[in-house]
């Protein structure tokens, strides 16, 4: 018990982030952000004076290329981990990226006026959390009546690859398996439309931003498959073993089978879905 | 025994083909070609003067769109049914497209000769052949040096939908294996980049098409989700529950919950594979 309610959460959300805060997971996410950035944000600009807030900010792997796409626009991005935040201030120097300020915060009670924000961004955030709709209503309630909301989610059971493997395909499920425990879904991405219109949000917009990967396209195979994909899976190996998911034969063999996809005859597909809608 | 070898192969093909023959088939080919037309077609074009083959025409769902986008070049249509063939020359005709001939033939013995053609067409057809690797060398030999190549298949391991369900997945994967049986593979889309390099094709491009479809997109949910995925899943109960794949009970609940899908809080998702390629 704590006085205040919002602690637990926090803490309960923390200790839960499926994918851990390790340097590696670090390095991971902002390869994965690196190969991503034209397919998830291209299409992604604010109009001068735009106040965004990133909501689940990371270490800043997203919000750095937002800042630099559009200049004239404050950012204020948040998190609930310290760690991370520091990490991404030091990222933001480092680049000289000077049009955002970073804080910490709870998802679901944003340190935020009613009404005060032009645009909410998140990125691969629903995804962790047990109360979607919760974090939905905190985001409508900071944004100005007319804002909008853009939502990035990945889906894990868009993932398929050749050869196909039962092996990968086992492995695959042990991190949805694992997210789920933890309280969330990693299959968010089909629901994304039903979750924004449910949410009472309007003019929702969700288009699917798809991976596909061959060896004519050897930046994917090296930044999506391998360094994306395959590591963000290696990375729950322990979790996985621990909790009897999967044993460790099974285990190497999938992960094995999916950087046999990364060879010159193997393909690997996976589908991110990006909503956007406003507040009425 | 025939004195013809490839009469065997011919009436084996058309013996097998799991969609049968059916005027509800014919209709729904012609559903899903309508609603296709753009995703898949949009981006061909032919020079006035190209020689085009398309090898496996069916009832010319897909033909007589690309006669009309290249009304200066000459299309060929083959198939191996003389039935479908007569619908094709019937729509044809009711539809004033004047650019093209039809032929009865078979993939594996086209009937052109060697070097003749500038283009070979190929859609929705390879996932039936048995050797998919003799139709990939037969399209080479009759096309030019130079001449180029088109496919398009689906995949129906790309298939995911909200409410996500086991006896949808289940009825689905009937069809995967009933076109197994016969000698097919319906996973074939994710396979288009390697079967097409390693057949010595040259400048091996493949794209995915998505059809993401959600309550803002009713064309997509009527065309789409009803009409094409959902009815041609319908379309082999018989055969499922005569080789006892499913009990119809599962079936039943199977095909509820892909209508399910097209409700206003559901979404469904399917990917094709297009792939272009070049003969050295």
């Amino acid at each position: 018990m704590t006085q205040n309610p919002s602690a637990d959460v926090r803490l309960s959300t923390m200790r839960k982030y499926v994918h851990g805060y390790s340097a590696k997971e670090s390095s991971r996410l902002s390869d994965q952000a690196g190969t991503l950035t034209k397919l998830l944000h291209a299409d992604t600009h604010y109009p001068p004076g735009t106040r965004i807030l990133e909501a689940g900010c990371g270490i800043g792997a997203q919000s750095l290329s937002l800042c630099r796409s559009s200049p004239e626009s404050t950012f204020e991005c948040m998190d609930i981990s310290r760690a991370s935040l520091v990490e991404a201030r030091r990222l933001a120097v480092a680049q000289g990226v000077d049009n955002v300020s970073f804080r910490q915060g709870d998802i679901y009670a944003l340190p935020y006026r009613t009404e005060s924000l032009d645009h909410v961004f998140v990125c691969f955030v629903l995804e962790h959390l047990s109360n979607v709709e919760k974090a939905l209503s905190e985001f409508k309630r900071v944004l100005k009546s007319g804002g909008t909301l853009t939502v990035i989610e990945g889906d894990h059971g868009s993932y398929y690859c050749h050869p196909k493997s039962l092996a990968a395909d086992l492995v695959v499920q042990c991190l949805v398996k694992l997210q789920a425990d933890a309280g969330g879904d990693a299959l968010i991405g089909r629901r994304l439309y039903p979750l924004l219109a449910q949410a009472g949000y309007s003019n929702v917009v969700v288009s699917p931003r798809m991976v596909y990967v061959d060896a004519s396209r050897p930046d994917l195979v090296e930044g999506f498959t391998r360094k994306t994909f395959t590591a963000m899976v290696k990375g729950v190996k322990d979790q996985a073993l621990t909790f009897g998911l999967i044993d460790e034969r099974t285990w190497d063999q999938g992960i094995a089978d999916l950087n046999r996809t990364a060879r010159r005859d193997g393909t690997f597909c996976y589908t991110f879905f990006k909503g956007v809608c406003a507040k009425p």
